[in-house]
């Protein structure tokens, strides 16, 4: 079991970074992640400030499509924390039961015919260059 | 190098499907995947049978958006390959050059912290079950 | 482009190991991977020392099955050289055209449900611990 | 938890596919891993139907040589679920506890050197192009 | 749950490795991977062989590296049970806190930029080949 | 092939993170990896604003250290611009051929009990947790 840290017995530095966690995601506690991360301050401050960033709601892609992507690769890497998490945020912003399965399908299936190129050595075509 | 099966060099079997996909992209030749995996005539029915349900444009997620998927998949396993066709095919379904770089961070982003969450070992919280 | 030891300006410590894989494979002279490795003496002796158990003619397992096991590792890990290597190990050991479509169906498919499984959370059923 | 779909609360549709599974394998009820595609019906039925053709009795591999195969890319890509239900498949189809050492040699040796030949960057040898 | 053989009732193969184990690290009992790998004694003993060689104290990297350097691969492959034992190892040997959090840092970081450098397919400069 | 951005052709935000990498690392020029995130001008500074935290020669951790566990990282996930790119790092920060033996031979070792790890499910011991 890793040590997990709550806001009560977290340091100032680490209560500032939950704070905005909280206030931006407008939640009333942070996840078990930033709790756990929370034992290195330096290393939660920087993966949130990262994360703030790049999940921001104003990008060119729409938070359900970003979180979608995020979901794809956590399936795709076996990490069990993620794709709950992830899941839940995608479904969070939006992402419907047909379209997760869909998400699946071609999570799968990619998988699938990467292992196909690889297999077979497939060389790149000339118009992909 | 792998064998890459051509048109006119393929059996009647290859290009029925060569035909079909040809026909469902409207493109005048396969990529060498398909080219590659012509070698196995019954695989490679079985592959782009699956592909083009999995794929097909009137599912519940848009084309762009699926495309951006198996592209954060292809990226995560570093198929060089697949990254290479299937950025041109997210370019061709819509994708901007900003939605490319928000992608890009989300993947590298996601397979950053689903390493702190491995390397933590953090439990899933009991609202993600 | 990595340090490639040529048996001529090998070390007698290196040549030993080169001359038992020669005799060991009957061959003239031992592939790349022997030759890079050959820049770490110690290395190359060990490696090749538990090749040798592993993959040893009078095991519970055929030499093809092994070698077919082998390539299924390499293909789902995207180790290009590995992937040529063992491929025409697998096929000198026997493997066939048709047996070599079937195991890229096998390992595409394992990596398909392999991400099924994964973004399920298929909890394992009584029957299997 | 992922949702479990048990035959009683399950759709014609999905039935339709737990009784062709439940024939084709000759069981009683079928493994976690399709209660839990059962909530994607279109999808369970489309990885099911691929899982049968691949899997099938009368291919070029023998059953126990794909399962074995399917072992490998589970364990190598670290997928519980899977090393579970393909390890009992594997034994149910003949693998002994010598071959199940021999396969978990060779898996661990294959991740082995894989290693080496990325970390090495060696060259392809022109024999095997 | 996989089969764990105790000292109590292990053959005297497996008994030989591990006494030896217990002796090289001044411990009272084995670790459960021992216990797991002992049904099969040749390869248990080939494993710990191997591994007695390569993790020894008097190479050329300090043994906190190298426990270091196991983890961050542990880490990356996502393997639980390995990144319990070998942070334990790492902690023992000497890894402090501080040297943790930027473990994972480097570790993360690693596997977010290897997905950039795929992503962009970004050709290998001249000045490292 | 990617497009890579030269110093020439760059806007003044892109300049700037180049001017601040050879800075940071006394070089007349940036490498491939930066050339090719200056296409995505915002990515690029990020990862190098995270990269020049992580990687500060005054950590926890001596430079060469960091560097070995980014290569470690590198070769498990067979990204190889990376090896090449951290290799480089690792040796100018002072990594030996004997190190790199010795680096080699844990990362292989490493993925290799991995996987027998995965394959056998192996219970974390108590002492662990």
């Amino acid at each position: 079991m890793p040590t997990l840290i709550d806001y009560a017995e977290a340091s100032d530095e680490v209560r500032a970074v939950f704070d905005d966690i909280k206030r931006s995601r407008g939640v009333h506690d942070v996840n078990n992640f930033w709790k756990a991360l929370a034992v290195q301050p330096a290393l939660l401050r920087r993966v949130w400030g990262n994360l703030k960033v790049v999940m921001a709601a104003d990008g060119a892609l729409p938070a359900e499509v970003k979180e979608m992507i995020y979901l794809a690769v956590s399936i795709t890497n076996g990490c069990g924390y993620c794709i709950a998490s992830h899941g839940a945020a995608a479904r969070k912003a939006g992402m419907t039961p047909e379209q997760h399965g869909e998400l699946l399908a071609v999570v799968a299936m990619a998988n699938e015919t990467n292992r196909l190129a690889f297999g077979l050595a497939v060389p790149v075509d000339p118009a992909f260059r």
